[in-house]
C-alpha cells in the first residue's frame, strides 16, 4: 500500500481583520511575470463594502463572479484564461474571494495560465503537465475545505470532476472570521453541512486512520457547537469556529475518502446542475441506513435551525434522468470502496444507486 | 495587531510502514546541488534494524549523533556544516532521522549549509539570510512538534534559542506510527508530555484563539487516550495517535505562545543541561497554581505510568546558579506576557522566577 504524500497548503493567515493584510501578503510575489493580480470576486461582493478593501493596485483586474447561476464549468475557466493573457500577460497571481466555486475557480485560472488548451484535458489526477501561478484563496463562506483540497472541481461537457494534483493547493489561505459574518441563514447551514458530512464519510469507511480521524472528530465537534448545542447559531465565537471546521474537515477527507453522500451528490450535479452543499442537504437527510448516527444529528441540526430541504423530487425524474445521474454516481468507484469495501461493487450496482436516487 | 502568517510543512506522509517510501520521495530532489544526501540518525539506532532500512546510495552522507549526552549546540552544527561541505560540497537535502533534537539539528543544517559564519549569528526571529536546502523530518519519537515548527533550538554559548524562520520548517515529513513502538517507557511518557504541556500552556493565555484551541483541544483528547484513559499504553493504536497528537499539539502552540513551563525549562535546560521534555516534566508537576486542571489531570497520569518524577533539586542550588537559570528565563517575555497577560511584568519578576526555580 502506497501512503499519500500529502501537498499543505504552504502559508495560511488566521485571524480576525487578517484581510487587510492581503496586500503586504503578495506583495514580494509582485516581482513575479507582469507584476499584476487577478482578482476573482464573488459577484455578492459586488456593490457590498467588502468591495472597496481589494487592496488591487492599478493593473490587476478585478473579475466579480456571479456563482449563483450554475457551478465552475470547464468553458468559464478557459474563456477567462483567454481575456486575461489577451489582456496583459501572465499575471503574478490569482486572488480568489469567495466560497468553494470562486476557490475552484482561482485554482483553476492558476493552473490554466500555465497550461495550454482546454481545462477539459486536465480533469483527473495527476495531468497537469506544470505548476501554475501564485494563488491565494480568501473563504467569505466555510464548509466546502476548498480553501485546503488538492482539486478545483470544475464541470465540463463529459464530467464533473476536478483537476486534481500538488500544484492546485494554494500557496497561501487568509482566513478571516469577519468575512463569513454576512452569509444569510440557509447557505450558513448548507456550507456548513458540507464539512459535517465530509467528516462523517470519512470516519465511516476503509480508507480512515487515526490522521483523518483526529481532523474529522474536532470537526464535528466543532460543527456541533456552531450549529447543535446550547450557544448555536452565527455568532462572532462560532464563525471563529467555523472556520477552523471547514479547514480541518477538508484535511480529514483529505486523508481519507468522501462516501455514498458525494457520489450521489455527484450525479444530481452534473445532470441537474444542483449547488453541491445544498445537494449534499438534500440527499444525506435519506441515508439514515448508510450512516445512522451522523443523520440522525444532522436532522436535529435542520430542526434546529428550521431548514426546509425540499422532498419528493425525485417523482419527476423519468428513468432516462435517472440512469444519467446514476451512472455519474456509479463511475466514482473510490467512494464506493471507501464506504462499502473491498466488496463494494456487490453492493452499488446500478439499480441500487438508482433507488439511492428515488429516496430525493 | 498582525496576525501570523504560518508556514506549513510543505508536504506530509503519513501512515504504517510509510518510511519505505523515503527513497521515492527524494529522488526528485537529488538533481539538485550535488545529488547525495546528508543522513542525520539518532545514535540509538546504529544497531539496529532501522538503520539496514535508510535507503540511503552510495555517497550520501550518514551520522548517527548521540543526542543523550546534551542537547544541540550552535558548534555541533558548525562543525556538521564544515565537515559536509569539506567533503563533497553542497548536498542535495538533510534527512533527520530522530527526536526532537535530531530534527533541530537536521532543520538548523539545512539553513547553516547555504548561510555563512557560525549558527550563533542567527539565533533569533528571522535573522536568517537565504534558504536552506531540502530537509525532510522522520520523528523516531513523539511529542516535542519538533516535525511541524518553525524553529530548530540550538544552544550556544550565550543563549539557547532557536533559529526560526520560515525557511526552518521542514520541506517533507514522513510520520510512521512503527518507528516510535521501541521508545521506552519513560520517554515515551516525557516526550508525550511535552505535547500535553504545549497545549496546556497554548490555551491558557493571551493568545489563544479558535485555531490553536482547534488544535490544542483535539490534541489533548488524543493525549488523553494514550496516557490516561482505559486503554492507555504503549499499543499500536496509540502509537498512531500520538504522532498525531505531537504534530497537532506542534500546531496549537505555533498559533498562540508556550508559558510558564516552558519559560522555566529553557532556564533549567541552558544552565544544567537538563533534557527539554523531562525538564517539562520535572517542573509542570509544580505548577498547580498557574494550570490547575492542566497540573492535576499530568499528576494522574504520572501515577498510572509509575513515573518516578525527581524531588527537592533546588536544594543543592545556590543562589548564582538560581540567579543564573532566572535570568534565562526572565528574558523569555512573549511567554510569560502570554501566560499572565500585559501586566505579565508586575507578576514574573526576577523573585517571582527565582521562587519557582525553588519548587524544583
Amino acid at each position: 500500500m502506497t501512503h499519500k504524500n500529502f501537498k499543505n497548503i504552504d502559508k495560511v493567515t488566521y485571524g480576525r481583520g487578517s484581510f487587510s493584510q492581503l496586500s503586504e501578503t503578495i506583495e514580494p510575489v509582485r516581482k513575479e511575470n507582469n507584476g499584476d493580480f487577478v482578482f476573482i470576486v464573488d459577484n455578492y461582493f459586488k456593490d457590498k463594502p467588502l468591495s472597496k478593501k481589494l487592496q488591487n493596485k492599478p493593473g490587476d483586474l478585478v473579475y466579480f463572479i456571479d456563482v449563483d447561476a450554475y457551478e465552475p464549468t470547464t468553458e468559464q475557466v478557459d474563456n477567462l484564461r483567454d481575456a486575461i493573457l489577451a489582456k496583459n500577460g501572465l499575471p503574478s497571481g490569482v486572488i480568489g474571494i469567495g466560497g468553494g466555486s470562486v476557490m475552484d475557480i482561482a485554482k483553476a485560472l492558476s493552473l490554466m495560465l500555465t497550461n495550454e488548451g482546454s481545462s477539459t484535458l486536465y480533469q483527473g489526477l495527476n495531468l497537469v503537465k506544470k505548476a501554475g501561478i501564485y494563488h491565494l484563496g480568501v473563504p467569505t463562506i466555510s464548509g466546502t475545505g476548498a480553501e485546503v483540497s488538492m482539486t478545483a472541481v470544475l464541470t465540463g461537457p463529459e464530467k464533473k470532476l476536478g483537476l486534481k494534483c500538488d500544484w492546485t493547493v494554494f500557496n497561501q489561505v487568509i482566513l478571516d472570521p469577519e468575512l463569513i459574518e454576512s452569509v444569510p441563514v440557509d447557505w450558513w447551514f448548507y456550507t456548513g453541512m458540507d464539512t459535517y458530512i465530509h467528516c462523517i464519510e470519512s470516519h465511516n469507511g476503509i480508507r480512515n486512520n487515526a490522521f483523518s480521524l483526529a481532523y474529522g472528530d474536532q470537526a464535528l465537534q466543532l460543527c456541533r457547537e456552531v450549529y447543535l448545542n446550547e450557544d448555536a447559531g452565527q455568532t462572532a465565537e462560532n464563525n471563529d469556529k467555523l472556520m477552523v471546521a471547514s479547514l480541518m474537515g477538508g484535511l480529514s477527507l483529505t486523508y481519507s475518502e468522501v462516501g455514498v453522500c458525494h457520489a450521489i451528490s455527484y450525479g444530481l450535479s452534473k445532470i441537474l446542475g444542483t449547488r453541491h452543499c445544498y445537494a449534499n442537504c438534500v440527499i444525506f437527510q435519506h441515508l439514515e441506513d448508510i450512516y445512522p448516527q451522523g443523520v440522525k444529528e444532522f436532522k436535529a441540526m435542520v430542526k434546529k435551525h428550521k431548514i426546509a430541504l425540499p422532498q419528493n423530487l425525485s417523482k419527476n425524474w423519468d428513468d432516462e434522468t435517472l440512469t444519467k445521474m446514476a451512472t455519474v454516481s456509479f463511475n466514482l468507484p473510490f467512494m464506493w470502496n471507501h464506504a462499502f469495501g473491498d466488496k463494494y461493487q456487490e453492493i452499488a450496482t446500478m439499480d441500487y444507486i438508482k433507488n439511492l436516487f428515488r429516496r430525493l
